[in-house]
């Protein structure tokens, strides 16, 4: 990295700094592998997949969603693991220190920009995860969504690696039943089939 | 790669093929580096970066933009890689047959859709690709500002790699002087800083 470059308003260099920032994401490993299995998915890849499928989607949300503001959330709910890094969702022990952690690091992350665009955007992530709003269970459903595909796509994927079973996929899909409640069936099913197919433990 | 999932409904069915689709522009690799310089950037992170810089940065447009609509245009502008590949923008003998590759590949990928919403976003990304609206000029511009931010992070990257001269440069930018006018002072001081550093060839 180099130095940052000069802007000629403080505001835009605080821009330019939290835009230069996000880079970091990139380098941020997810446990999902890539559909052609080459290798582990990042954060930032993660983040733009599911806000594509916020478009593509957003029809099988009980309710209509703002789907500007679900995209915004998609785009930052994982801003946090630059520093915080990203915590295996089956791993039980490491989750229990997750909350603080990323909640100093939202203080960073966020206050490099200008403080009303870090209201706005620590807002939505907080939004996000309390997980109450029509908004914020619709995007959490595809955060769910997307790892299954893939997961379903390489055979096990992180699953089998694992010794992950049905039950603790279930419930991590929970989400989806509520926020959107249409791809609850599919989800199953696709459940039912990998275990048949011996990809997922029953 | 597994077969495709069973879904409840065949507009869901076409739905999660084009969903599974998009995982391949993963692993499609653009010229630009990381700004740690550990990697070259591929197109999905890529269009994750500038998706968000519309939100922290869309007061630069010179007349108001629909961020919904200029975020949807960033996120699949890149998406006809999957079957063209990512073509250097230096690269004159090969940016010949662009077009052609990419118009095969819009109507094999955005086919996928049901037809309501492939029409939608073909027509999106035809509008980013035309660059005459105010949201394709903008986003048009983030597309442009990105690597030049990468480029400037790794003294140079891709310039330095391939001899590219701060006149070639200027040009490629030329968009960001339409798109988002207060901008272009901070990109000819980043450049002039750049050639001073000797980053950039005069």
């Amino acid at each position: 990295m180099d130095t940052l470059p000069k802007a000629n308003t403080a505001r835009l260099a605080q821009q330019i700094q939290f835009v230069i920032e996000l880079d970091k994401l990139k380098t941020v490993l997810r446990q999902t592998w890539l559909t052609d299995a080459s290798r582990r998915e990042n954060s930032a890849e993660h983040s733009w997949h599911i806000a594509l499928m916020a478009i593509v989607l957003a029809e099988y949300s009980p309710v209509p969603v703002d789907v500007l503001r679900v995209i915004k959330m998609l785009l930052i709910h994982d801003l946090v693991e630059i520093d915080a890094g990203d915590t295996f969702c089956y791993d039980v022990e490491h989750n229990a220190s997750k909350d603080d952690r990323e909640t100093e690091a939202a203080d960073r992350l966020f206050g490099l920009l200008p403080t009303d665009q870090a209201a706005d955007l620590r807002s939505l992530w907080e939004e996000f995860e309390a997980q109450q709003t029509p908004d914020a269970l619709f995007a959490c459903s595809l955060d769910r969504l997307q790892p299954l595909l893939n997961n379903q796509q390489t055979q096990g994927g992180t699953w089998k690696a694992n010794g992950i079973t049905r039950d603790r996929v279930l419930h991590r899909m929970a989400p989806i039943a509520v926020g959107a409640p249409e791809l609850w069936e599919f989800v199953q099913q696709l459940l039912d089939d990998c275990v048949t197919a011996g990809h997922l433990q029953p």
